[in-house]
Formats: structure tokens, sequence, C-alpha cells
């Protein structure tokens, strides 16, 4: 098992996780969690295939994905009971899986021959998307619009990893201080209110 | 002409008439209806085919699909006197809708060679995707989040069929089965109240 | 260059300012507005290129659409004190960009080999889709089932190009007048609150 396709079942199963636990706080009906939870989980890689036309979609070919999100929803159930403390690990859980999927999206799209550019881009999409969904699902402003730093963790992490393995920096760590580095800036702008915006004229 | 694609006509001008239906109860202007017609008819087909990277997707390639949402359109405004009363058969042409598309949906997945497992998930995204489309445009939690049986019913006539073919069971009566499974459990369910959750804790 | 490449550049730079003015108007973030801005410059264009099986999709073979919405971010952040009187400008932006795409996603469309009627569906849903999908983002009912002739706009410009094409009528002129209808019709729509309805009957 490679270690892209490692990273890939970890992120699955982490976001899956999150979108699970957020239908269960919002009382959503069994269907509609695992719905969501699909959708959280599968969502980012989705898009990022269809955008670069890399059809059927990933997990189409590999059931490994939906038996994932299979596994969280009981999991989830019958952990429901401490949902409010589960408040914080829906956050780790969340930033973990932003983590995974901004390499994950990145070198699949290096792979692909196109620009380092678009490569970080569909990193981004990845991470971000099926978040995007869930919340544009439940009918709220998308996370990302709001105040802390999350696309921009994304954004950080793949330019370090890109300029890491130009420069064969750390060799085989790249992956993971790269993973490290948008999990902590995620982790910190949260825990100490960062916000990147300029302060608007009035 | 084929019983798929004639199941799937049907469909798309049930869906055609519920999404203009809908439309018309909420006051869009003729072009809102048009969209939300078109929308709520192709969406679910759309997004099943462009994930399976079945691109132009199949309504650009026969002009039939948009031709029986250009009929619709009238039948709805010339009927919306009547409009009180048509909630009922909103409510009927969309059952209707899901049970056809879902069946739809399954056996093209499968005659592009993915497993039954990926089958039966593009017969419920074929049958619900239009719909929860319609919602998100109209900025409204997706009906099948909410409480009564939807995309389940889709789900279980989608099983039904997968085992009635392994076991040759009805032989061409397959199909009209599957399609009235779906259509009888999501009537009852909104008839009788049906609701799979789990009782929240607290 | 070509004239549908610099119309599509044209396109994209006003849909980014006009993305970025309405994320600055709504106190997104800078990430946030970023993301606005691109989505609607490029939205339209992306999902055209999905229906039809374009990918990976235009912009990620040319890196000059993300420098344009680059270049937007910072103009709109240096002007955004003169934004009360912006809501003008976002308006005729957002005009001018609808008429350039529209005849944009028409000629992508007939060049693939596909049905005249679908290739009107393509220049608007090229025109519009950006905008729906800011309007989705923010959580609103998109702009389209409001009000004002929107969509229309884009179906009359895009019909009498075709004619104009097909009677070879102006020459080289067609898309200059075609273009200048769309954005002639919205502006007159919005000036004089046109608005086609089929009066509700109550």
């Amino acid at each position: 098992m490679s270690i892209l396709y490692a990273l890939d079942l970890a992120g699955t199963f982490v976001f899956a996780i999150s979108g699970i636990l957020t239908a269960i706080d919002k009382k959503f009906d069994l269907v509609g969690a695992a719905v969501i939870g699909f959708v959280t989980a599968v969502g980012g890689g989705t898009l990022r295939d269809v955008l670069l036309g890399q059809t059927p979609v990933g997990w189409m070919n590999d059931l490994t994905y939906i038996g994932l999100v299979g596994i969280a929803l009981p999991i989830c159930y019958l952990g429901r009971g401490y949902i409010s403390k589960l408040r914080r690990s829906m956050f780790i859980f969340d930033t973990v899986g932003i983590g995974l999927f901004t390499i994950m999206g990145l070198e699949k799209t290096l792979n692909l021959g196109l620009s380092p550019v678009i490569a970080v881009m569909m990193g981004i999409v990845s991470a971000v998307f099926g978040g995007v969904t869930r919340d544009v699902l439940c009918a709220e402003v998308p996370l990302i619009f709001r105040k802390e730093i999350y696309a921009s963790a994304c954004l950080i992490g793949g330019v370090i990893y890109l300029m890491a393995e130009q420069l064969n920096a750390f060799r085989d760590l790249n992956i993971g201080i790269a993973i490290a580095v948008v999990i902590l800036i995620r982790y910190l702008a949260v825990r100490f209110g960062w916000h990147i915006g300029v302060k608007p004229l009035n």
C-alpha cells in the first residue's frame, strides 16, 4: 500500500467522522447522516477528479472508501452520548483531514503533468470542498468564508511541500512535515483567533 | 425505443412537472421556472454522467429531454389555477420520478462494468440529485435530509432489482416490480410518517 | 490572440471584479474574497467544460485566468473606499461579463459539433453559473431567480448571434452586435424594471 493511498484512506475516514458528527448534531436522520458523511469524505476528491477528467471518479473503482464511511457510521452513533465532548474531536478530525487531503490532491495533480500552481489549487479543493458541500447542503455559509484561517493553511502547507520537494529538503519526510504544517497552522489559527483580513473602511 | 429510454423520458417529464410546480409555488418568474424544471429533470442524470465520465452528458445528444421540459412548462402554467389541489400531484410525480430514475441510473452504471454497489449509489444519485439541486437553488435544506424516507426507498428498490436480476426472478417484470417497490415504500412512508432515525439522547 | 480568447480573458476579469466586490461588501476575509472572485470568474466556464467533457478544464492549462483574479484582488481592495459608488460598477461589470461569456460558451460548444440549441444553453450556463455559484456559496437565492431579466438577455443575444451567423448578416460584426444586445437588454431590464412573469392567480 503506497503512502498516498494510506493518506487518502485516513483522510476519508476522519472526514466521514467529521461529517456524520455534524449531521447528528443537526438532528438529521440516519440516511441524512450517511449522505453527509459520504459527501464530506469524498466530495473534495470527487470535484478534483471531475475537474481533472479522472472519471469514473476514484472511489468508484475501490469500495474501500464507501466501506470506511460504513464503519464510521456506527462508531459515531454509538459514541453520540459523548457528543458534547466531541466538538473538540470534530475539529481535530477535520484539521487532520485537510492536512492529509491537501498533499494527496497536490501529488495527484502533479502526476498528471499539470503546473504546480494548479496542483496547489487542487490540493486546496480536495481539502476544503467536502466541507463546503456539507455546509451548502445544510444551507449554511461555508466555514471557509467565516473567520478562521482554513484554505490558507492548506495553501501554505502545499507551497512548503512543493518547495521541499524541489530542494529535496527533508527527503522522505516532506509529506509528513507538510501535513504537520497544515495541521499546526490551522490549530494555532483557531486557538489564537488568527484572521487574514483587510480592515473594512467605514 | 428501448424500455430504459422510455423510462428515462417518463422520469424526465414527471420531474420537470414537479420542478416547475415548485417554482410556480415559490413565485419564481417564467425563466426561473424553466431553469428549475430543467435542473430538477436532468440534474440527477447529469451528475451521474459527469461522475461516470459519460460526457458530453446524455441530454446534449438528444433534444427530446429539453423538448419535454418545454412541453411541461405551458401545461403547468395553464393548470396553475388548480395548484392548491396539485400539491398531491407534485408528490405523486416526484415519487414516480424517483422510482423510474433509480432503475435507470443503476442499469446505466452496470452497463459500464462498475460494481453493483456503485450502481445502486448511482441509481440513488440519478433519483435524488435533481431534487437536491432544486432545493439548494431555492436556498432550502434538501428534502432528503428532512424526515421522510426518500433515498432509502431508492436504496431498497435498487437492491431488490439487483437481487431479482441475479436470481432471474420475475424475468421481464423485474424493472416494473422494482419501480413499484420504490413508489410504494415512498408512498407508505409519507402516508404513515415513517422515519428511520436513531433517537437523539438527551 | 484570437477574438474568442480575448473575450474570455475580458469576461474573466470583469467577473472576478464583480465577485470580489460582492465578497468585500459581505465582509468576507481576504481568502474568501479570492475564492468568491475566482469562482464567479471561472465557475460558468468550468461547468460548461465539465458537462462537455473538456477536461482538465480550460483554466488549468493557462495560468492567465488565475493571474487575472490575482490582479483584480488588490485593485478591488485598494478601491474599496469607493465601494458605495461601486454598486453601479458591480452591475456594469456583471452585465458586460454575461454578454462576453454567452457568445464565448456558444462558440465553444458549436466547435464541438453539438446542436445550436445546446450551444445557446451552454452560452447561458457559461454566463450565469459563476454568479449562481457565488450566490449559493453566500447562502442566497441566486439572482437569476429574482425579478429582473438575466438569463433571458443571454438567450436572446445567443439566438441573434446564431441567426446572424446563419444569414452571414453583419460579417465580422456578429460577435460585437450579439454582445451589445445582451448588455443592452440587461441594462434596459434593470433600468425599467422589466420582468417576464405570468401573473399568479389568487
